[in-house]
């Protein structure tokens, strides 16, 4: 990497996670308020107070699919920047501490009226699977205004998030970012996040993922939705020559990358009791893109991006408990 | 209990917890600015904010030494109320809401200008022990205007932290809110909370254990502190007939419980992995109130508070995981 480069550079959602255990029950009531279980749902202000008053005790943690990413790639050891928008409170204080006690750039500077820091309220089941209500709050105010050119350009990867495909500012600096970084040879990488999302704007994502993007993460809901297929496989052939790599994750079925014409299957990594699956999807993204800016093979990649899903699942919350760039020397 | 009896009402300090799992090396560079490791140090906002941007990734969680004891009584099942000082931020928000969502009645007002909601940042090292640094903040205002005559009056037990010894005002509190409770024939309890607050304070806390308390929660390094002897035994020896029952608990030595001339001692239960001792001594207090509001034998009650601090420091965190309800059927 060339001087002051950097690995990668997320823009994102800036979010903290209310995280609760509640019951099946609890869900039940909460989708005929429009909650979608095992996904994502935005709710405005007042359903996120209504909501909140109605949960169970929480645990808060730095949250956000992008942030989430960004802080797996720093504990793996790896260089990093994050683009997002919070406010001037107390919960945007947390975000931003818990990316720059990593070592993360972050110079976004913080709204100062208006929206307060994005919160996500996530229902966590006995199953261990999670249900995110989310209240974007400042973090939909990003815009290109908030692009830095100078992190773009010294980043090898420009990850972002399909979250912040629903504000359209957002999606907008999406755009000028990669081409910002496209005119530097650099790398563009987008997660689909989530295939209700993909269905709201499925015409943008695959417009998104044949002008801009070199590396395409998914989960296989979320691939499906976006080629409208009714099979995996279909998925795969269909994503085959869209972007230069396709990571497309399963849950317990692990992993397929796909580059070319190579299809390489990962399994997933054993995991002893699965307590929260919030953040799977980017730690997943964390390993690999840490993998992949150290010029690994892709399998690796993906073995790395494995190791890290099966850790964030075993406990409370989306980031690390422990530092990832252990699984480096265990992965050797 | 007599209608729209409570069983606890428990007077503290209102703080969110900060938890970072740090190494020895942190701790030993925090000794150096004051902090006393395994222990209680007050600092201020402007430390607070220099040890907070040193400090790794953290969690965020609804504490404070008397907060923790009602949430763990409420999660037995007792009826519960909590007087302490809250900002109008969003930490007091989350103190407020872990508080209101398991039932405890709470209607002290927040201040609305000046401190901030208190925070303790909690430094968990490798062998699961904890080191507190709180900035007291909003929590430190309590004082007897804050009292509510009604619920005292109603509760069977008031229950008091140590800590806030510290602050005058509050102290002054605990003295008034002791004359109400045994006004109308309740009983008031207190936690020493730490050895280094019983030594900022030793008078205060004797005269306060002789003229207003019935029931006193205290660890062992807390009661040799209270009484200056060099032993457990001679502690024990000391507490006798200075209050209608002593707590003392000593870690995995278990616990003994000192009624008139009874010493019951009661065994530790068995912890799989000790990951955070953060709350151990609260949640004793709890299982013990919950057993003693119910007219449960002192055994029984040691036991149900054994059972509570295994379970709090099996996982990051102050506050039940679980329902400690499920206790009271596996201690039948």
């Amino acid at each position: 990497m060339q001087k002051n480069g950097i690995d990668v550079v997320a823009m994102g959602a800036a979010i903290v996670d209310v995280l609760a255990n509640v019951d099946d029950n609890f869900i039940e009531a909460q989708i005929k308020k429009g909650t979608i279980r095992g996904a994502m749902s935005l709710i405005d202000e007042v359903r996120a107070v209504e909501l909140y008053a109605q949960m169970p005790p929480a645990i808060e943690s730095s949250g956000g699919s992008a942030g989430n990413t960004i802080a797996g790639l720093a504990s793996f050891g790896g260089t990093a920047a994050f683009i997002g928008k919070t406010a001037q409170d107390q919960l945007g204080d947390v975000f931003r501490h818990d990316l720059k006690s990593m070592g993360v750039e972050f110079r976004t500077q913080p709204i100062i009226v208006g929206e307060k820091t994005g919160r996500c309220l996530i229902l966590v089941t006995p199953d261990g699977e999670r249900t995110m209500n989310t209240y974007l709050g400042a973090s939909q105010l990003l815009s290109t205004d908030d692009l830095d050119d100078d992190l773009i350009q010294r980043a090898a990867v420009t990850y972002m998030e399909g979250y912040l495909f629903d504000p359209v500012k957002a999606k907008e600096a999406f755009h000028a970012a990669s081409e910002i970084a496209h005119a530097c040879g650099r790398k563009v990488s987008i997660s689909l996040s989530d295939p209700f999302c993909v269905d709201r704007h499925r015409a943008d994502f695959l417009d998104f993922v044949a002008r801009h993007t070199d590396i395409l993460f998914a989960n296989e809901h979320e691939i499906m939705s976006l080629y409208q297929t009714k099979t995996f496989d279909e998925a795969v052939a269909a994503v085959k020559g869209h972007c230069e790599i396709a990571v497309l994750t399963r849950s317990a079925k692990g992993s397929v990358v796909v580059s070319g014409d190579k299809v390489i299957e990962i399994a997933a990594e054993p995991v002893a009791k699965v307590i929260d699956t919030t953040g799977a999807g980017d730690q997943y993204a964390a390993g690999f893109l840490y993998g992949y800016t150290h010029h690994m093979p892709l399998h690796a990649c993906g073995r790395l991006g494995s190791m890290a899903a099966a850790e964030v699942i075993g406990h409370m919350g989306p980031r690390p408990a422990v530092r990832y760039s252990e699984f480096l020397k265990e992965a050797a």
